[in-house]
């Protein structure tokens, strides 16, 4: 089994938590100054541990294990959310580092090889997974002429100022990989709360986004008498509050649904909303069960628009499959785990969206998770315990290995 | 009784209008260049009509009627809404200088003085009613030291750009006036719907302002499950609906509310709000009702608390009482209508703060209003037919000249 080096792997995520160090965590968005620092950082990282570094024309870097004969591809993104944490992507790409360094330094694993990636963009300060969906040929040159972040700045100036346009973008090659790796953080407290120290991944939920608009007319909030209002404000809130009443009826168990962005227009104490508008989202890994909120959604929405006084309309954004995870991949995640922490695993499923899910579109995927002190993520407070770290690491490692070996 | 030119006031207006032109509106911010440049040509109009002109120490502009034994205030705000309106504040004014003009000229009036004034800031921009509470004496140094605009502007450095700093500020000398007088547009559409021409305003509602904070905890939107959730947003929309339930049970036969103002925090699609906020507004010109509603309020707010699992708590960001307009300006004002539009004219309260309602507690007050076309208001589209503004100049000099002769 190759033997990893859990020291050497928390001082490279705390070199790498250097870049964009903000209180205990990190602010890295992609394509920033320090993001694009970090990712010569891990070219020349991959370089020294005998890989080929190379970055791509979308800012993917790899590191590309010579004379294999069978390969694994393991990462995970590094970019970090503003103000994010420390480990939140970067600790797939760090335990990717190590295990290449381990497998190449094992004799018994002679001929097989771990290509390391760093993807861009999975938080998607400028797309959705841009780094793994461009990887996939799921990323064409007219989603990225039209694609910018929430500042107005366009993701072909994003690039250039990078330095990574004009770069050619690195594409699957099916024939190379026998599959695609990525060990987390959790973002969520199920490890944590339960004291089992390494979750396998069974699948990625789906995730579907909608955007509600209820239309109604601005006016004086002193002036307008209460009968002749069409108050959006008014009207959100009790479609809100009827959404999240059906959706508690019809969840499944594992079901989740968040109404996170609420936007009111003027947005004045002293005028009635003429424009309110919502964003409606809901996870799960079962397709039924996303179809089933979809429809509940669009009837409250008929109905609110119908009763009136305000007109409502709903829209799709985005929503993205369950992706099941490799059931082989599975296997030999848990019992590398059981090995190591008999009964200290959990089969669960990602609640969160991960270049996984991307890749598993073209290559056979799995994924490991670690746990999240107290669940939290999206927060430059997030951590994980080192002890859970530097065994996380050894527990991949023998996965990965034994993936390469089973073939 | 005094002679009004209609088609001057009408071409005044428009003149005032160009200062800040907005699509058909204006955009006349208190202490913008524009504003201070209207101010001046204000304080021209005055002299030109014979007054004596003064811009006072937070840009108040007055026009004094010299050699009068007996005077009568009259007047409006002069700065506009972002965006807002031609005739909000400024229909007022022009009026008040009109009606100089008229007493002036009428020999029958001898001895008899309107003096004029443009206040400042009516429309909060810095402060609450800034230049009508400073003549009662109401606003104090401190509240000018520590008051600032939206945008982080003290009002001390605004009063120094428009070159008001360091003058006196005029205060109330109940000896000089015999009253206030103020026209203002409606506002509503009261009058707009119904064809009636004259609004004899009986009082100001009371406006009473709260804060409503709900505090539950950030998390991922993905991996936090459903029963482990304190979503500040869902604690928002349960409470905002079942606020609207109630007020509506006990309100008053002309009580509004609103809730104009909602913030999630972070405000992400992904992101479950860890904090929310909303600004509850009710008005009405019966304090016992403003109080049944404070008394909800507070009942709703404490039974969320309890409930869980967000905390919720309240606070009073700012109350006006409700101010009666004084019985005898109103009989004259009415009789003044009577006499030029038979039946075409109605007493109603006010739904919107004015400077009359500040004034009132130190100078006897009264209030007359004009149609708003379709009732739009704080919106660059509001509007008024030119003969209600020509109706309405010279009902509102007669009123004047009455309340004069009547002393």
């Amino acid at each position: 089994m190759p033997k990893t080096d859990g020291a050497r792997v928390v001082a490279d995520l705390k070199r790498l938590a250097e870049f964009g160090r903000y209180e205990t965590g990190v602010d890295r968005p992609t394509y920033s100054a320090v993001d694009v620092a970090s990712r010569h950082w891990l070219a020349d990282k991959f370089a020294e541990a005998g890989l080929e570094p190379m970055i791509d024309g979308i800012g993917n870097v790899f590191g590309r294990a010579p004379n294999s004969s069978r390969r694994l591809l393991v990462g995970s993104h590094s970019e970090t959310q503003p103000k994010g944490g420390w480990l939140d992507g970067a600790l797939g790409v760090i335990y990717g580092l190590e295990v290449a360094r381990a497998v190449r330094g094992d004799p018994d694993l002679q001929g097989l090889g771990i290509d390391v990636v760093a993807w861009a963009d999975e938080e998607g300060h400028y797309g959705n997974m841009l780094g793994s969906r461009s990887f996939t040929g799921a990323l064409d040159e007219a989603e990225i002429d039209r694609s910018q972040s929430r500042d107005g700045v366009t993701l072909r100036d994003a690039l250039k100022a990078a330095g990574f346009a004009g770069r050619p973008r690195i594409a699957v090659d099916p024939g190379r990989h026998l599959g695609y790796l990525e060990a987390h953080i959790e973002q969520g407290d199920t490890l944590d709360s339960s004291g089992q120290r390494i979750g396998v991944v069974e699948g990625i939920v789906g995730i579907w986004n909608f955007r509600v608009v209820l239309e109604g007319q601005q006016n004086h909030a002193g002036t307008t008498q209460m009968p002749r209002r069409r108050d959006a404000g008014v009207a959100m809130v009790r479609l809100a509050t009827a959404i999240h009443d059906r959706f508690a009826e019809i969840a499944g168990k594992r079901t989740v649904w968040t109404i996170g962005r609420m936007l009111l227009d003027p947005n004045a104490p002293s005028v009635v909303p003429g424009r309110a508008e919502m964003q409606v989202q809901f996870r799960d890994v079962d397709e039924a069960v996303l179809a089933r909120f979809a429809a509940a959604l669009h009837e409250l929405c008929t109905a609110a628009d119908t009763v009136g006084p305000c007109r409502c309309t709903v829209e799709g954004m985005s929503r993205t499959e369950p992706r099941a995870m490799d059931g082989q991949f599975q296997a030999l995640i848990e019992a590398a785990a059981e090995r190591h922490v008999p009964g200290g695993h959990l089969r669960m499923p990602s609640g969160a969206g991960h270049d996984a899910q991307a890749i598993s579109h073209k290559l056979r995927a799995g994924m490991m998770f670690i746990p999240s002190l107290k669940g939290i993520s999206h927060h430059w407070s997030e951590d994980t315990r080192e002890e859970d770290i530097v065994l996380g690491v050894q527990v991949f490692a023998d996965a990965a290995a034994d993936i390469l070996k089973a073939g």
